[in-house]
């Protein structure tokens, strides 16, 4: 008998849902906050983002779900024992995270963030010209489930899309144009709205550095809902006050939480959320992931572990597939 | 010769675009700003919003094509003569004023107003649940351009639509469903978002009052793009005071300005903007004035007046058709 620790906060349905599938294990409901290395030392199966130094190599687990799209900190050496699989929750986000993504593209192309300001001194003050999505260039860096969603809603909208990702890949049909990483340089000047949603990987740590920001246009707009580290923050900082870039949206920031007395706070033009866009603020967002998991669990338990949705190549901190 | 005062500020093609058009016609060219009678008098047609008051039955005015979608201080007594031919500028403003409901939408359901009170006193804070368009309904009232182009996005991005107009018409693609306004009162209570986009008359003033406003959910946005009026002010603050209602997002208020230490200004989860969604602040949104006025002067010369697009309905201050 398999036991399963679950550290999600699943409701009564969830827990059905679960256990139909998993008929023949003993499920243990601990909250994320509450569990202890001994609920994780007795686990096979574990459903949920328990403390990377609390698995140590634990040698009875054999698969770990988590509820992160993120999962470069499970990656590292001493974490897993080898032979562990590590299953993410990529597709679970990207709903919640673009529409984050197109609410602050409206919000940065139409100065909402000034207008609000003005708002909270009852200065009722025209703040001049805007631009739209429609007729815009969007680069989406990073095409995963979120990039991929964002690039959708803006080609709805009439944005033409520009996708950049790591490896050589299909055209989709929300992409007018598609690109490996390394012509981005060449990309960036085109593009009205610049949009990062990168995993966290030496590869990716300040891919946006103080000459790729001066190659975008004066007027365009940088999104970053991955990593923090995917922009070199000191540098964006002098390029913002320097009046290069419409301004910028960051949901994850480098550091993060952000010190209350960092410049970055006070950037012109920039729109700052406390990571935030993901998480399970959207209903949806947890759905999918029990989803997920419920799906998961059902291949591993019939030994088909090929095809488990999700699963993280350990070198590269991406989804194999 | 006809004579064409032109208010709006075109630059030089667009001026050699209308006289190319308007071979025959001796165009005069002033700002709006600095319009006088004497301008408005000798004019046979006029392009631009001139004071109403300047107008004053004028008659040598054949034709004034306005430069705004509302139209309803030129349709009152003693501003036009009879016979004078009263035009538009519905459907140059659909795309700006659609993305901005959209903009606003998202900041309402995902707090982003919040967070920038949070960003500019430094405060790193998760402000909890959200929701989203994917899946939600909108309740849109008022299916201009405005109104339909808010609804094909809403519709595009996961939405269900509901539109509400005057008369009986044909349900279009982008509605899920399509009503007459006297069945409102029975549609509020489905609605996620409400949008408002409605010319000022008196069949819409107040439209939504205090008991159609307790009719919406709890949880329910309220958003106004067309005039203030359209809304009671005073109760909808109440409204918001007692916690109905997740949020509203005004472009246009009444009164307007909104006076500095009118307590709407602070009203709790409110999103206010000097109504600036429309007005020239887009590119795109004046090239549109000018291809509307184009082909209206196009078909007025030749005297096809039928043909001209946006006729104003002096009696209703809608279109005719």
């Amino acid at each position: 008998m398999r036991t399963v620790l679950v550290t999600i906060p699943v409701n009564d349905r969830h827990k059905e849902y679960l256990e139909s599938i998993g008929k023949d294990c003993e499920f243990h409901y601990v909250p994320a906050a509450r569990v202890t290395e001994a609920d994780v030392r007795q686990a096979q199966i574990i459903i949920g983002n328990v403390p990377p130094k609390m698995i140590q190599e634990s040698p009875d687990l054999q698969w770990i779900q988590l509820n992160s799209a993120g999962s470069d900190a499970y990656c590292k050496p001493g974490v897993l024992k080898p032979g562990t699989i590590l299953t993410n929750a990529t597709g679970a986000y990207g709903l919640a995270i673009s529409e984050y993504m197109l609410g602050v593209s409206i919000m940065l192309q139409n100065k909402l963030y000034t207008y609000h300001k003005n708002q909270l001194q009852h200065v009722w003050r025209d703040e001049g010209d805007v631009t739209s999505i429609y007729g815009s260039t969007a680069l989406i860096i990073g095409l995963g489930d979120i990039g991929g969603e964002y690039a959708k809603r803006m080609k709805a909208l009439g944005g033409y899309t520009i996708g950049v990702r790591r490896t050589q890949s299909e055209k989709p049909d929300y992409l007018d144009e598609i690109y490996t990483v390394d012509r981005l340089d060449e990309l960036l000047p085109r593009a009205d709205f610049v949009s990062l949603s990168l995993p966290n990987s030496p590869a990716t740590r300040h891919i946006m550095n103080e000459e790729r920001m001066k190659k975008m246009k004066p007027t365009a707009f940088l999104i970053n809902v991955g990593r923090g580290e995917a922009i070199d923050t000191d540098a964006l900082c002098r390029v913002l006050k320097s009046g290069h870039l419409g301004g910028c949206a960051l949901d994850v920031t480098d550091p993060e939480p952000l010190p209350e007395d960092h410049p970055l706070w006070d950037a012109p033009r920039t729109i700052i959320t406390p990571h935030i866009a993901g998480k399970f603020h959207l209903q949806e967002t947890f759905e999918r992931i029990v989803r997920i998991a419920g799906g998961n669990l059902e291949n591993f338990l019939a030994g088909k572990t090929g095809e488990m949705r999700n699963l993280v190549d350990f070198a590269t901190g991406y989804r194999k597939r």
